[in-house]
């Protein structure tokens, strides 16, 4: 039997430490996921005890992870320090030797920091020899998870990654991304490569158009505002979040369900993904911001006056862009990408749209001959077939469905709209384990396919930089208003241009 | 506004006329279709007056059509009379002559007669000048309706077609198949063509078989065993009910939907259509003959004690059969058809079952190494793919399935079967119309896209008769049998070999 398994969290008086992971590892903890179990030690500069940080914890805790926590609570630590400080890292070291398991046990360093600490953390565990372990070392390995955002921009992604490598050896390093814990974003690869008919559809030779959506319906929560508007829709969640969706929807398929394999094709994707030409910008991209609106019945006010956004402020709070992917497969298929807060609605989902048939037999007006009929289909005059649409709903209600046509009932030859439909929720209950959760333990054992490489978050990055880029100067797209609790700006129609389709209302 | 055509019925006092051809009629009259109306003429035997006549159809119209019929019923006249009278028919053109419209209307003469009157009826109703028409003739045409079946084998087919063909034009000739008046039999050509994503999977690279099952609970009817025994499963259902189902599966998309274009494709898979090799014919076919049983708690006999059936009888009450189409598009995949009486369950479902992906990513049993996995599939010793199958449920329930693979919710990336799925009943309600009503309102508006052209019949026979010869001499299929009430024969199972699956049960 293994040792158990140490994780030391940095931030351990965070909302993110207290919300989310502690409430994770109580959860793995009480499942024996991982078999070898796992201590924990906090680390946060304030001094309090073990019995003072459990107790944080333990209100911090959901109710229905109150008996799980108990089963956790004894091999929980705490320590005050301060992941700059060298003698703390000395306290660190020797509190780490002493829990079961020692020196000859696998050490999970998890930082949860602020992002421009993260370099002087992995320097300073690295000059105590916290990091350093063989390749190939089942046992005692030493791996570190950095929380996202990793750079802010291409520049400081590339310099962050030379930094780590400095001390690290990428497979020792799990880059998060919260939203490939989900299990409707994992269910992408399933839905695509264990059924044999969509990978045959999914290409430029089937697909009209591919959009992806998140809308969310907050604001600025308190405090926010200050950070967010150093960042704006694009960096805050294009970026990360839908581009990893994106490659796991374009990717081709992987020879294994490996790190090795699944990354090398995302990144293949992302290396390919090409945003519009500056020219393009104005008809193929629209940022905007929220007004102040209604949202679910509630006055809120306007992105302008959220607490601690500057004066003068053009952050966008919506984006939406129309880029292509330039592989053999995508080439030419717009991707449609659209985030922004402050909407109507809270949904994330991805939608697939097909090709319409190539001749139209059905939906023939009466009194009409055939070759009137086809005389007006080619004139354009008719068209009334709704194309064939996959939607992949991720959240809040995770589901597919596949819309068609079938026939009406009675003598003429009428489709009407169907839908085929599968609801996760129907058949396996509400109990998929949170991201954060899936997450933790694929580090504790060692996969890294659903984190970031290095590489992937610099294509990301070179993506939205072209972006920001182009948004500076004279054929930059001008920041438009929308108003809070709407479909977001009018111009964002424009997007289809020369498409049938419009954006799905989720 | 156009005159009333006429409908003339011979054998108006049978059962097809009673139960079904007057109950549609009436529907159709109720419901104003066409728009231009109709009177109707029964011809039999037997002296009756209009009175009697209206009588005995009111008493076999079901409660719901009584209303329908009231509007119907001034109308409906009746003759006694033999369509193999000269005389007789003399009399019937004064009737018609009589009605609404005259000459100068259209007239259907439905055949609903024992087989070998239809040679006779023909004759004598084109001796007395009732058949002719110019061709485009678009108010008085003259339109036969010939009930099943059209000949008994290959070259009685041939020999009707032909004298059918000295007294009327193909484009008179309505040879009725009641299955293709099925909505959901329809809706093939709805399913297949509206909707682009199914096409570029309809294929040998896609397909890995297609069966179709026409199982019904009902033995021998009330005197219906004396002529099924000289018909047996393979003619009575599967040489036309179920080829038709195939050709729509099977076809090429049609340039459109009228009878020129769908029926020349129909064909083409018909021409196309391989039964076994005589030297595969017992493996590759099955026929058998039900024993007694329990049919839904019920004790019944078993065929050779139904009453009628001669002793030594060696007539199939099931076959199945492994077929092939020769095409481009279906080379190689094998086509199962399966058509029994006194099975477990009344259905008739089509089955498309696509291959498996080239390579398998999911499922890896726990504890197994990447290599370990591959190296075991590779062996055939893991095969956890389900194939994606596509159900179109033609009765009793008319549904869409398709069947796909969903992430289970958990670490590990582990497959569970779902489905998506449409119920029919669910969206439209249960209002469909019967059979018989769309193709009579097809026949009176000239459509003849689900009538049979003369060679697809010959086609069908050809079939037929190829598994009818194969069946005599030393490589025959013994007859097997079966227990009333089960799911067939056992040797049917070896008609899948070389692939997954098995057949469907409803």
């Amino acid at each position: 039997m293994k040792s158990p398994s140490q994780v030391v969290i940095f931030g351990a008086a965070g909302d993110l430490a207290l919300r989310k992971l502690l409430p994770a590892l109580a959860s793995l903890s009480a499942k024996s996921q991982p078999a070898e179990g796992f201590s924990v030690v906090g680390v946060s500069r304030r001094e309090k005890t073990d019995a003072q940080f459990r107790a944080e914890i333990a209100e911090a805790m959901p109710p229905e992870l109150q008996a799980a926590w108990a089963t956790l609570a004894p091999r929980v630590s705490y320590l005050s320090g301060d992941v700059g400080s060298v003698e703390d890292l000395d306290r660190l070291s020797a509190a780490l030797d002493a829990l079961p398991g020692g020196r000859e046990t696998g050490r999970l360093f998890y930082l949860s920091l602020k992002p421009d600490l993260f370099a002087n953390a992995i320097t300073n565990l690295a000059s105590k020899g916290l990091l350093h372990m063989a390749e190939g070392e089942k046992v005692a390995w030493r791996r570190v998870v950095v929380e996202k955002p990793f750079g802010h921009d291409l520049p400081s992604a590339v310099a962050l990654n030379r930094h780590v490598h400095t001390h690290l050896k990428e497979f020792q390093v799990y880059r998060i991304d919260h939203y490939l814990g989900k299990e409707t974003v994992q269910n992408i690869l399933g839905f695509r490569f264990h059924n044999a008919i969509f990978e045959p559809l999914w290409n430029r030779d089937h697909v009209e158009l591919v959009q992806i959506t998140v809308a969310e319906e907050l604001g600025m929560e308190r405090g926010r505002a200050a950070y967010y508007d150093g960042t704006g829709a694009l960096r805050d969640m294009l970026q990360n979040h839908m581009l990893q969706v994106l490659s796991l929807i374009a990717m081709e398929p992987p020879a294994s369900l490996d790190a090795k394999s699944v990354r090398a094709q995302k990144v293949a994707v992302l290396e390919a993904l090409r945003p519009p030409d500056r020219a393009d910008m104005k008809t193929d991209c629209v940022r905007a911001r929220y007004r102040e609106g209604v949202v679910r019945d509630q006055q809120v006010p306007g992105y302008l006056d959220e607490e601690g956004v500057p004066p003068g402020s053009s952050t966008e709070t919506y984006v939406a862009v129309r880029c292509e992917i330039d592989t053999w497969r995508w080439s030419g298929v717009p991707i449609l990408l659209r985030h922004g807060k402050r909407m109507k609605k809270r949904f994330t989902e991805v939608q697939v749209q097909f090709k319409t048939p190539p001749i139209q037999l059905f939906n023939k007006p009466e009194g009409l001959s055939d070759d009137e009929f086809r005389r007006k289909l080619r004139a354009g005059d008719l068209c009334q077939i709704r194309p064939n649409v996959l939607t992949l709903s991720i959240q809040p209600r995770e589901a597919v469905h596949l819309s068609f046509g079938v026939k009406r009932p009675g003598p003429a030859m009428v489709m009407h709209d169907a839908e085929l439909s599968f609801d996760y929720q129907n058949v396996f209950g509400s109990s998929s384990a949170p991201a954060y959760e899936r997450l933790l333990l694929d580090a504790l054992l060692g996969d890294a396919t659903l984190f970031l490489r290095g590489d992937e978050i610099e294509a990301s990055w070179r993506f939205a930089d072209a972006m920001q880029a182009a948004w500076q100067g004279a054929d930059a797209p001008p920041l438009r208003e929308y108003d809070a609790g709407s479909w977001g700006p009018d111009e964002a129609q424009q997007l289809f241009h020369g498409c049938e389709g419009g954006w799905t209302r989720g």
